[in-house]
């Protein structure tokens, strides 16, 4: 089994303006990320739009991944939909297509409560062979992975890693306290805002969308973080803060869903990276105006001239 | 077009034990509700577990259930996942499985606003050639129907109806006053425990998961509120109201998703219907005990002699 | 012990420019609710902005209010604030002051439970010897008294009734199921919205805030109820639907508290039954546009020329 | 302007067993806490139980709390009521019984909205001579400050610090960069558990209701962050952290409110700083058992022999 660790982004996918998956650009995505020194890619997250893809596009995006990055990194998959056996269709997919890891949230859309999470997990584990990752996101799913639910999954073995995205620091803190002794126990947190904290609490990796953007600035903040440069990592924790404030900026006119990888998407085409910034439907693109809102962020952040 | 009226049951999907779909007891579920003297079949409602199902299965199930119809009652069909492509895809196979309307959510898992939605139901109704129905559940896909995003819906034709399980009983009829010059128009109330209270305010139709076990005993409520006999409706609701009790009997040992359709599930078999009370995975189904606690409700109710 | 029914407004409280009761406005008001034909008065809850006055004027309210009701109706009293020993002590002032009842809500602030809800209502009624009244809203004190809690603490005796203003029109119906053998537990919705509902499902009272803008229509309304004339009193309900509309008119501007009790303020301004249309601070105040547009609610639901 | 800074632990109030404030047990934990080498005291917080104490006592508590300190370390005092004009009573008594500060929140029961509140705070600091510190704590008052509420109110000198007990440590950071020009702003962390994360974020203090237990952690923990000792800070924290799972043993049994603070009074009992774990009521106190459990804890944690 590969050791994971370090800065694992969500990849984004891009789409053409007809709302086909651009592979072009999604080379360039990957190209880009393994440029800035990532450590691992996660595709088919939440940043990645997974639920707007059904099955066959999403063995696409696997088998592309895959291919383009050529082992250099490890591949996270993402294989999320509401329920249990749906996902383990998901998971033998992407077990098939050449992941190396598979990521799982909670149920959603039923009313479900840790018992039947537990065995949700168990049931996907059972069904592949692959390490599971457990995604803890509540904002998406409505039910948080608790303390407990985490470390039980943990210590049978059922679940190899931990991508935190509920924001919820002070139980990261305990999970990471409880399974001290498994030293390959891959907590990862899921926010751009607050890696130097998380580093500091012991997490091995981090998964930022933002990462898109700029993944150099990422990997620069988790190797000061690793090499216990505090007070550096801060500064440049801080200066992604200000990167961060793209997220905000669409809000209200378009969802928060849109508004955040909408954001990722635009600068990403200010860069040059992708074609276009359009999102999957029923999400709205940012126009021209919030797209020259973003670039003032580019610029105030040293990553357009 | 069908004018739609009176009580529309979302049809539990019954499994075999090995967690496929037992049609057979399908079939017969179908005919006890129209023995029943319902107005309509939902299926692949939240009731029919419909997000544990993939299309393949999703298509059969409705093919199934218009073939045992047979054009006795309208069939209305679920067509629920995240997003909207994919629910278009699922209103295609509907359509052409001969399901007569469609049944929408807004989207889930991705965080979406009211724009959003409000563009999500059009994309959907435009891809087909059937009424759709705005299925308004905040407990499962965690945003509300605002009542200006149904009236805007409605007046400008993009749905036909509404399902209403938010139990916002005063928006309801907002709704209800805000469209009451559009006598087509068809509301429904998604509750199995104020109907009487629905129809007061104007509703339509009812969609009561409970149905399934006591469909003649819904569809003699509504007659009595149709009929303006409001002392004799109450009376029927308080015992229907009784037979609902079952819903919380696992609750704590399951989720309450499977304590409501498991408790439907398992006194539909204690009543003949059905062979199992198995519910898909994650969920957990109710034990030996539990349908004891359910068979003395049946026999409380006058359902069990 | 007085038999209670009926509608029971909770009373606005108005105030001077400078922020004082308008004790001379205050007088009009009672009498403008009595003149209306109500069956009690509810000093001293939510609409009469409660939290925002000291235990001194809270006394000088309830003993203005029994001076001018002079016996006409019972008084309930509100004694809400944030814990038992607190409510005791306004409680006690409250039966001093001449109160016949007295409304209790679940502690606040701090962070309770139903237990500790149910001791906290106890404890209360240990105290005073004047009937007590659980009042039920959540959407203030952030917890919602269960079903069980309400029938533990009417069968046991400490409280006599309930104001259920959590908007769980089910719960309330099987807390009225529940407590059908006791024929005096005086049961009352907090809406304004769906009376008819209420009445339907065995309430014995109803509690809107709205009678202080229109008394006759909710006194007309109860005693359609009553009678079984349930079409004419959807009518009216109806109507009264349509002048709930200003709740909302200044929303956005204002908080929700500011929006509801300041719009009822300013309609009984324009009606002239009070001087000035203040809020309590940090509560804004409606303003001349926003008074405009409730002058033409006045006028479409003909209550004003 | 005194310069705030460092650990100012909110002072538990101890109880008679009859439920008065138990004076000498309260002079014993304010010389338990200057002995610990706390930089501040904040007398009347939440976990002072401040909402459960009438004004005459709360005067009776600032004065003694003045009277024993007798100017050692600043005192800060919550005036903590639902609204704005009986806040400035408390205020107006906190200032001239001594406080050096005075902590204010949200209002609460009354919804309000971010407009509202900062107003709230206006006119508390308009009608006092006495720095005003925002006390974010969406768990009681249920409405978040909101970054641009308090970057508003520090700018305008409305607000000198922050105690943030809202567990958004993202928002926490931001504020932080927002008002980085601003060297006196004293921005404090209400949680116990993520101390060293809340100084690597630029924190000036922190407010730990668990320092009444181990002053003296928390203030090497702090000394160990601010002298960038960042691994050894970690190890403290994790070690307080361990410390911190008392606050859950009776949850169940009693309210999240009475688990907390009931956990820091048992264990102060049992290292003889006061003389009972009563809780006001209604809040249940600690059990035998529980109290055996939170032993073993101290036992643990190195602060029991």
């Amino acid at each position: 089994m590969t050791r994971f660790h370090g800065v694992v982004p969500p990849v984004v996918t891009p789409l053409t303006k007809d709302f086909r998956v651009d592979y072009p650009s999604f080379t360039r995505v990957i190209e880009h990320l393994l440029d800035g020194g990532v450590d691992g890619l996660f595709v088919l997250g939440s940043t990645s739009e997974v639920v707007f893809h059904g099955g066959d596009e999403r063995r696409k995006i696997i088998e592309h991944a895959v291919k383009i990055n050529n082992g250099r990194v490890p591949i996270f998959a993402g294989v999320i939909d509401p329920t249990t056996d749906r996902v383990i269709q998901h998971a033998k997919v992407a077990q098939s297509a050449g992941a190396d890891a598979l990521v799982v949230t909670a149920p959603f859309y039923t009313r479900t409560n840790q018992a039947e999470t537990i065995d949700h997990f168990r049931y996907v584990r059972e069904a592949v062979d692959r390490p599971v990752i457990a995604y803890d996101i509540p904002v998406c799913v409505h039910i948080k992975l608790e303390r407990k639910t985490t470390v039980t999954l943990a210590r049978e073995g059922t679940v190899a890693g931990l991508k935190d995205s509920s924001g919820d620091d002070g139980n990261f803190r305990f999970v990471r306290q409880d399974l001290a002794d498994l030293p390959d126990f891959f907590a990862m947190t899921g926010s751009e805002i607050v890696v130097d904290n998380a580093a500091l609490m012991g997490a091995q990796g981090v998964v930022p969308g933002l990462a898109n953007v700029d993944p150099k600035g990422y990997v620069k903040l988790w190797r000061l973080t690793q090499a216990g440069k505090w007070d550096e990592a801060r500064k440049e924790q801080e200066r992604l803060c200000r990167l961060f404030e793209m997220v905000w900026i669409s809000l209200g006119r378009t969802s928060a869903g849109s508004a955040g990888v909408g954001a990722f998407k635009t600068a990403m085409q200010l860069l040059g990276v992708i074609d276009t910034n359009t999102m999957a439907r029923p999400q709205r693109s940012l126009n021209a105006e919030e797209a020259g809102a973003i670039k003032a962020i580019l610029r105030g952040t040293g990553l357009l001239g």
